[in-house]
């Protein structure tokens, strides 16, 4: 289990997961920058008289940044909104989306990730939202944007935005997973942080109207509706069946989220929002919804997004994200520079509803404690835990393990492969293991 | 009360509050683009066969945009991630903060508002929080910032920010109100929209650490600690006294604000968090917290802040932003460009914890209607109202009304002046009047 080079791995055989082009790059700016950032997060008070661990918090002696006062305590600052949209500090200039080079072919139907390690709390500024588009994003101006309802449907309609903005709004924060996240973590772990083994994830507060409303403004035959088709406006047409009873519950046309309208890489200007569900459900670009008595057989849903199973069936149909959690922080990819007390800090989320309780554990699931959670609890949304850890320099494996309301727990990575076997790409939820180094290295492990 | 000029007002007299140097620019950039925006909002479907109001909804009989295949349908569309941190559409480019003009004599100490009139839900954008500084902003290098603790305490303390990070974390989702906020309201309207009437209001999930957990770290003097001094790093050294009891709540030293760190003119990296207190007690770039048996009263919260009552005497501390409601859209400088349903929204907010209930009045007050609240409720947040209203093309003035939890009820302007006098600047929480003029302009107007 020791390995002094945990996080070497990438830079000992590029080859294997990184686009060789490209590797250059993501030394520099993706990993390189998440570990120096981490270093900056964690360095110890480099000061006479203090001592290693939680002894050295609050120690200052000598340091000229609180004898002195700096220039911005004396001068005048910058003006108001020069802008009038803002942007992070330079300071953080390292917390971007990041593709995961030579994952897809095309950079239009390709994937960025969400750095998970660098955030905090449950929800997910859009500047930093995943994408994954099938062919592509595109800016489409609102004006000429419809939205078109028809089959099983008494009277077929067309909507502009501006007349679904006049039927009644609402609410709700959900998260969003896509089902290939963590895809690479069925196999043997090749890629090095949070970012990239769980980073097509993000939470939002949506607003738009109930599908129900629309639905029955036009119309819908009950007795015969089973099913909906949600299709998008881009070249891919990407479609996606949803059952009636899910098309009738909790689903929203949603044209905002987190207060603004949503950004064009997440479906400007109408997106569908399906609580719990697989992100590719969650159609950007909406254009039709079609209602029908069975389900459409999308290229979207025979090829792509279904589980190989160990028999050599498929599943074709996952709608719903089984309940899951991670540890953003610290994670792969980041090192502890001195012994000492952390905390220890990570999302938990379930399509089934509300987080119940999340453990952690620190010598790889042999022994629990239940983390503290200290913010918001919505249903079907990201939920963040934290827990106290006081780290000697042992070596260490980490894990965080959710149970959501149901009583769903969050299975083992063998757990699951019993079950699905060793074929799948998409929903994996298994337990995410981090390996700590005796010298405080940390990469991505599995541990059974 | 029939004008139906009503939002000419600021074509006809905008000497009376611009700076006429920036008169050209607002009409441009801030009123004008506001009413363009609405208006696309709005706009009927212009098709053969349609009639007015709920029934055109959905009417697309010789729509191009439902006949042909746009562009972006039959296309490769952009690549993900090219900037790696995302923007807004380019259709929403006169979605921003703005300035007053002429509301204050420097651009450094001064304000920017939030775009009320087209957010949506109850997460405001970083990128729209509203700006109120004393002396400008700064973008603090996180490295050399650092949090000192003194006074009342066992051990003085100077922490790092990576210190503050290894200690537990918390994430709480409140609302932020500049108390100077709605300022211009206690006299006769003035400004158009909602922007500046309500625009120094947002909020936020925060991210920190407890005040509380530090103060113990440090040891405080339970016997004769009664205030804390909170100080800010910026030029003005802005100062502001909290009770201890509120100290030791639910006051959070918080690095992150909606997932990310915080904004550069938010307080990076450091800033107070005083939950339903006035948003000058949110100390920005926070150094210092002393401990004392005493208020401190500094010059911000000696001169500046202060309630002058009818008596002559002045209320200086006010810590707590009672319960408010307004209207955001349809609002003042907005125009209802067709009769038929509309979905009436806005916000309500209480610094004594939770909503309880919103009324709205189509009719100046004579009459209300419970409005839905169909989003998240958190205490001291931000809770998003909607209520269905069908204009048949009256006049009328609209109105909101909230409720807290403590059963206090939102006053009228005149039952506020009663108490309050005609002498104030802050803490003016009064219904909000929006007239609705017969050809659907509409503007800010006093009722009572």
């Amino acid at each position: 289990m020791k390995n002094n080079n945990g996080n070497g791995r990438l830079s000992k055989a590029p080859e294997n997961w990184l686009d060789p082009g490209l590797a250059q790059a993501i030394q520099t700016h993706g990993f390189d920058e998440q570990r120096r950032q981490f270093l900056s997060k964690n360095f110890l008070l480099a000061l006479a008289g203090t001592t290693l661990g939680a002894d050295a918090m609050g120690a200052a002696e000598g340091d000229p940044n609180i004898l002195s006062l700096p220039a911005h305590s004396t001068s005048l600052g910058r003006p108001v909104a020069q802008s009038g949209y803002g942007m992070p500090s330079s300071f953080e200039t390292s917390v971007l989306r990041r593709e995961s080079p030579g994952l897809t072919r095309t950079r239009e139907a390709s994937v960025s990730f969400t750095p998970l390690q660098s955030l905090f709390g449950i929800i997910t500024p859009n500047g930093l939202h995943f994408e994954r588009h099938h062919q592509g994003w595109h800016d489409i101006d609102p004006q000429n944007h419809r939205l078109m309802i028809n089959g099983l449907v008494k009277t077929p309609k067309v909507y502009t935005l501006d007349d679904l903005m006049r039927l009644p709004h609402e609410s709700r924060i959900h998260f969003l997973e896509c089902g290939a996240n963590t895809a690479m973590e069925w196999g043997h772990p090749t890629v090095p942080t949070v970012q990239y083994t769980h980073g097509m994830l993000s939470c939002a507060e949506y607003t738009g109207i109930s599908l129900r409303t629309l639905l029955e403004d036009c119309g819908i035959d009950d007795r015969q509706a089973r099913f909906i088709l949600a299709e998008g406006a881009d070249g891919a047409s990407l479609s996606r069946t949803i059952p009636i009873e899910m098309a009738m519950d909790e689903v929203m046309v949603a044209w905002a989220m987190n207060g603004e309208m949503l950004r064009p890489e997440n479906g400007y200007p109408l997106r569908l929002v399906v609580p719990g569900v697989q992100g590719v459900s969650w159609v950007k670009w909406l254009r039709r919804i079609e209602v029908g008595d069975q389900p459409y057989g999308t290229k979207d849903e025979s090829v792509q997004y279904i589980d190989l199973m160990p028999d050599g069936s498929h599943r074709q149909y996952s709608w719903v994200q089984e309940c899951k959690s991670v540890i953003t922080s610290p994670s792969g990819g980041q090192v502890l520079l001195s012994p000492g007390r952390f905390n220890v800090t990570g999302l938990a989320w379930s399509g089934r509803g509300k987080i119940k309780r999340v453990d952690v554990s620190f010598d790889g699931g042999r022994n629990w404690r239940t983390a503290r959670i200290d913010g918001p609890i919505h249903s079907k949304a990201l939920t963040r835990f934290n827990i106290d850890w006081v780290w000697q320099g042992e070596e260490a494996i980490l894990q965080s393990r959710a149970i959501d309301e149901s009583g769903y727990v969050q299975p083992k990575i063998n757990q699951l492969r019993e079950v699905r076997g060793s074929r799948s790409i998409y929903h994996n939820n298994a337990i995410q293991s981090w390996h700590v180094t005796a010298n405080g290295e940390m990469r991505n492990v599995q541990a059974y």
